[in-house]
């Protein structure tokens, strides 16, 4: 099924890569362009062979493509987004897989053109590798898609991208650029800062070796050191851009933390034992609605 | 291979159950007897028919017993451990599988019998699930398990209690009991800490909704659910336990994430960049020692 004749693909890494191979998969497309800036990741690219071109210069395909999609670091986004725009053909969709929103949609405001459509998205989706050679085709099966459309937007340009990311395995859910960084600073950014910060105050203990923290990082630590091994240039971006979601969400952390911490010096055992038991719950969601496996230790040893 | 003729295992949860598997597939005992509180679980223990006897009272077979297991949570261990040292026979082995270590040592030291031998032991092992169901055999595979015997204890017991935890599958790290609780305070008990405390924020942000966290949880959030569906008894117990290690590392946990929180609020993406860059080595040379794997996403995807 043909979404679109022409797509070109902004940003060859971990999603950029997943969306070509899963669109010439499913024959999604006609035509598949990849744009990345770096000669190395289009070699891999190049050699995937799923793309009909590969380029370092996104200017090559922009003139033609019915479908653009901004996959680059939301840094790199911000500075070619505006010529990006310029070059599109009437009538084109621009939209993007950016983790944060609100940035995108203020920075291209003022400047955007009545003749294409801008349909900002997200796909919920991803691991802790990148780079083109870490993509696969199956990566959007069972995760949402947050589309976040300013007013006025073409509603049948939202339901064609919407039947694009569906045919790639994804649900589609609609909300507004400010909610999604609020529920993202939640849900994906405020946990990869978390995660960061532990694996860094574990290796700057004096008191622990590091040698320690490998051994005996089954223990729980093991699990945040996948997250803490993310992009580290994305997730620099990712924090620039969603700075005040992300500075409600950790204050908030900060709050409960002391007040649990209070309860561990004072010995409260009831108030443990009563914050502990009330977090059980939303796992046994998670796994219900299929976002997670119910396997043990996520299934690893298996 | 038999390493001691009886074996006593009081509380039959996780880890409890795991070892009497362990010990039954891989003959390491001629007779294992389980001891559990709750009428519910000894029924499932008879049904896994790795027991030569089953009781809610540990004194049916605490006279007879060469090894004698503590794995009950830790304020069980502290209420039983006095009797429990009072009913053993001479020369029989004490030792423990309880997450922190100076508690214990220091209740017992005062009433300590010189002809019985306590060895503290903690194997790195366990997943999010609890009671007797949850074991299995292979539980401890690949996993360390640290023993913190006192000066002067015996060298052939820790020797022969060794021998066991390797014939478990274990690789066998000595230290004294302080260095322990400061070593897993890092390694696991804050760890713990940090995804209930997130697990909580997340469920109490206005902004958010639950079902938002639920659906969109597979960017990050899903991974600390996991670990925050940890037994919540036995963590009250831990942090209550290990009080000076978990605050010590809380604190410097609590510093870092100010100083990268600073960073956000000023825009200071070198900082930020810095930071990320460095943990990622750490997550290596956890996979290339045995103790994750190295599957995207844990491979729970596959």
């Amino acid at each position: 099924m043909t979404v679109y004749y022409s797509v070109l693909i902004i940003g060859g890494g971990l999603i950029g890569s997943s969306m070509a191979r899963a669109i010439k998969s499913r024959n999604l497309a006609e035509r598949i362009h990849i744009a990345d800036a770096s000669a190395d990741a289009c070699k891999v690219l190049e050699d995937l062979g799923v793309a009909n071109s590969v380029s370092t210069d996104f200017n090559n395909k922009i003139g033609t493509a019915d479908l653009v999609v901004l996959a680059t670091p939301p840094g790199v986004m911000d500075e070619i987004a505006p010529d990006v725009v310029k070059a599109m053909k009437t009538g084109a969709v621009l939209t993007d897989v950016g983790s944060t929103k609100l940035g995108l949609v203020k920075l291209l405001a003022p400047n955007m053109r009545s003749d294409i459509h801008f349909i900002p998205g997200h796909p919920i989706a991803g691991t802790e590798n990148s780079g083109p050679a870490a993509g696969f085709a199956d990566l959007f099966e069972e995760r949402w898609c947050i589309l976040t459309p300013v007013e006025g937007t073409d509603e049948e340009e939202v339901t064609r991208l919407s039947s694009l990311w569906e045919a790639m395995g994804s649900q589609i859910a609609t909300m507004d650029p400010e909610r999604h960084d609020m529920v993202l600073a939640t849900t994906s950014h405020v946990p990869h800062l978390i995660a960061y910060t532990l694996v860094g105050t574990a290796m700057d203990m004096e008191t622990v070796t590091r040698n320690d923290v490998v051994k005996y990082s089954a223990g729980g630590f093991r699990d945040f050191t996948r997250i803490a091994a993310s992009d580290p240039e994305m997730w620099r971006d990712v924090f620039l851009h969603n700075k005040d979601g992300v500075l409600e969400v950790v204050d908030r952390f900060i709050e409960d933390l002391s007040a649990l911490k209070r309860a561990i010096r004072w010995g409260d055992g009831d108030t443990l034992l009563e914050h502990f038991s009330k977090t059980r719950d939303i796992r046994r969601r998670i796994i219900d609605a299929g976002q997670d496996t119910e396997k043990p230790d996520f299934g690893r040893e298996g």
